[in-house]
């Protein structure tokens, strides 16, 4: 440890308190990286700091800040990104402690958090007032709402309901050099000065930390109706999504699941899905028109080649809930990749040809889940590791393919889950120079020192 | 006119087409302000600039970084908080003659706008397609979709659909130095860096001048529903929000009119609505819960005092249209001022208590409309001219009082018409001064100079 990190270690020390400051090898290493699979190994970071009120958070950056040392933000380390990756000196603020719902205003619909209450925990608490905290990453169990704002991260329920963006009010934040500032406001509408709640949501922990937010809430609707739809192939599953919109229907949740992942489902939960079909549709239907819409869905469908779960069994609900619970491939092995392009709706059936072929091209095997009723596609590439012909070489290329003909088609590199480390190589092919010299100018503004996650997500 | 605006002029000429820069000195004062009411009496700018492509728009404002000449963007001049007056050296950048359709691409839900074009024009020509563009503000038959998004304007839809930020996916911004650059994505979802595309919406053309939006449609409903309430009195008309709310039902548009609104309505429409009650609820129930969600109105309120309008009449229909096209009080004479806070939803009931109380005591007239299904309230105030006490100074107190209630009860000064002038005075009272400085730092990042609308929004 160089003579900086040692004083660096002794000032924090003095003003926080002892459990706070961790050093213990494995802790640091757990706290290293996150489930992003990235070629370049993380190393441990110097400590890891585990604040319990936003005033010790402000003490580290203000020291932070004196001694020019990195500090970065982290949850509960599920992002997929490389966004926690310490890959040079660094301390880690672990924001887990911090984990109170300080009050929930159910009359206001709204709640005010901790960042690092886990999104599931939230939604716990506010159901027994009849309401919900909408965005649900796959991840809810898991992950804080804090590193939910800064992702902005998508789910499930965001097809009807908005991204995490959409129901950040207010947030806390403490910049690069201490200070607290309050941005937004406690209402749904409100225009006084610039969007600054939107610019620190997605900023990655790029921009200052997150230490407590303002959460709109929403009424539980009255009725949910899941149907799952199982079609001969992905493009017509894909196909399907459009029609669904064009009989006016909004599904709360419209996910995608292709035929290698349902058989990784039938392993995983002893069903025998994959007999039967393609890919699959799972639509969840919610609020007064609920029954409505599942009648309509059906209707679209009674003369193709689809086929239904039956009216008022639970088979979709199980497999919503498999979805959304599944891990499925998300702790990427060396070997595997996946991907989280977003696609012009109209464009997705070509878009899977032009996967497919650029899989085959590569010979890696291809599969895809999706939050499709947004256009948001996650296709996952693997190689066998003793495969002949660089297979780790064909891997890269295929993913590469994938995110060039996403933008060929007027995509983006990434819906939801952020660019972080991995998919920083590929902003320059999304966004103009001038765009990425705008947003550099506008972290050195907020942090000139450049020591709040440096070199990730911009 | 001094030998710089003469040089600056001369030099625009050249490269603009001739009809572009006007000097006419009635067009110099038609577009001198907005609907604002201002103390300060707005000044003539030194022309009009036309553009009819975005080229022009740079080129004037490469001129206008050579010269340090300031620039106000304006679309129709509909905005309310004086966000295009002029009162100093100007040029106004109007941008009324960019007003094509570029593309609508039903099956993305998307459509492209050049800034000019007016908000209900656009929904015309959607509607062909069976979509629509959600945010409609009041104004939506005069508003332009640039001043829309340079407002983040709100609107009677936005209860259930979001405001304009929810729906603008993409801009193209003429910096101040002439760049121009492109903001965001054309799908649903995207995080790709920070969120620039809401930066720059609501910033009152403060930050660029947007050229380009690429904006999010949605399916129109298959199904409407309109439902008058008419309440004994204006609080139980707001309590009868949070009932609704309760019953989990997701009115489209929910806005309310008081008793003194009823009958400017009843004036201009030859109607008798006032005979009968206090306040009123307009809801619109869409989509495929409309009947059902319309029936559970009709309960919450059955053994209450409310009359509600028949069931399949068109009477609440026609309400909601006059509402919708009601000019209201808008244009505001000096002896009138209109308001926008927003309040926490459960604090509604008591504001309006407090908010009788100030009128009362200052002796000023006082009504309201309001988007109250998302707490933006509309309170207007206003004086006889030659009543005794001085009446202007009495209005001033009412308004001021109306504001800072709003904001000891955890509200805003600006639910949907932005800062502009009017409110500029009052930002501080909402903002910390570090917030107040780090919008001015962005300000100085994007407009080193300030050309850009100086003195606006922050
Ligand atoms: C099984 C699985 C399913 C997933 N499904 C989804 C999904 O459906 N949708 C989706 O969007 N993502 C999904 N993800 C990705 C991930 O869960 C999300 O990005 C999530 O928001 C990360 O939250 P976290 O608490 O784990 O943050 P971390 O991974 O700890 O951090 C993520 C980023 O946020 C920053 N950060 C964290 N906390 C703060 C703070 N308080 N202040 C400032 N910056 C902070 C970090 O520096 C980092 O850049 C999934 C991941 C897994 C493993
Ligand atoms: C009868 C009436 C009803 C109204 N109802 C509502 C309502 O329900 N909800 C609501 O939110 N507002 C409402 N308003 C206010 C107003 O209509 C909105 O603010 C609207 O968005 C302004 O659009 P505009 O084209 O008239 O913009 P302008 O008034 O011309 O400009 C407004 C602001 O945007 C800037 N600007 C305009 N175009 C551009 C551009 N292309 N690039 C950069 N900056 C630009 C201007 O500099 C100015 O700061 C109402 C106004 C009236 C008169």
């Amino acid at each position: 440890m160089s003579s900086k990190q040692v004083s660096f270690l002794e000032n924090l020390k003095k003003v926080l308190p002892d459990e706070s400051v961790v050093q213990d090898e494995l802790v640091l290493s757990e706290n290293s990286r996150d489930f992003g699979q990235l070629s370049e190994m993380p190393i441990n970071p110097i400590a890891v700091v585990f604040p319990t009120e936003a005033q010790q958070v402000q003490q580290l950056m203000q020291l932070a800040t004196e001694f020019g040392m990195p500090v970065i933000s982290r949850g509960a380390g599920t992002g997929v990104s490389g966004g926690v990756h310490v890959l040079g000196e660094a301390v880690i603020l672990n924001l887990s402690r911090m984990n109170r719902i300080l009050d929930i205003r159910p009359d206001d619909e709204i709640a005010v958090v901790e960042p690092g209450v886990i999104n599931h925990d939230l939604n716990v608490a506010v159901a027994k007032f009849g309401l919900m905290y909408a965005p649900d990453p796959a991840s809810y169990k898991m992950s804080t709402l804090g590193g939910n704002v800064a992702t902005n991260a998508g789910g499930l329920r965001c097809a009807k309901y908005g991204v995490t963006r959409e129901s950040v009010l207010s947030l806390d934040v403490v910049l690069a050099d201490g200070r607290l500032i309050r941005v937004g406001k406690n209402t749904f509408k409100g225009v006084a000065g610039y969007d600054l709640t939107a610019l620190f949501t997605g900023s990655e922990g790029t921009l200052g930390v997150v230490v407590r937010a303002v959460l709109r809430l929403r009424y539980l609707p009255v009725d949910e109706r899941d149907v799952s739809l199982l079609f001969p192939s992905l493009e017509e599953a894909v196909h399907g999504v459009q029609l669904i919109a064009k009989a006016r229907i909004q599904p709360a949740i419209l996910e995608l699941i292709d035929h290698a992942t349902i058989q990784v489902l039938d392993k995983q939960y002893s069903t025998n899905l994959s007999a039967s079909g393609g890919a699959m549709l799972l639509a969840r239907l919610d609020g007064y028109g609920a029954a409505r819409e599942e009648e309509a869905i059906r209707e679209v469908f009674a003369d193709r080649n689809v086929v239904l779960s039956s009216a008022g069994s639970s088979e979709a609900t199980q497999l919503i809930e498999m979805r959304r619970t599944s891990r499925g491939d998300t702790k990427d092995d060396a070997y595997r990749t996946g991907e989280d392009v977003a696609i012009p709706k109209s464009k997705m059936v070509e878009y899977v040809h032009r996967l497919q072929a650029a899989a085959k091209q590569e010979r890696v095997d291809l599969r895809m889940i999706s939050h499709v009723g947004d256009g948001n596609l996650h296709p996952t590439f693997s190689v066998e590791p003793d495969d002949v012909g660089d297979p780790l070489a064909r891997l890269h290329r295929a993913v590469e393919s994938s995110v060039r003909i996403a933008l060929e088609m007027g995509g983006t590199i990434t819906g939801e889950h952020g660019v972080g480390l991995i998919k920083k190589d590929w902003l320059p092919w999304e966004q103009s120079a001038d765009v990425l010299q705008l947003q550099r100018s506008i972290k050195s503004l907020l942090d000139p020192l450049n020591i709040l996650n440096p070199g990730k997500a911009i």
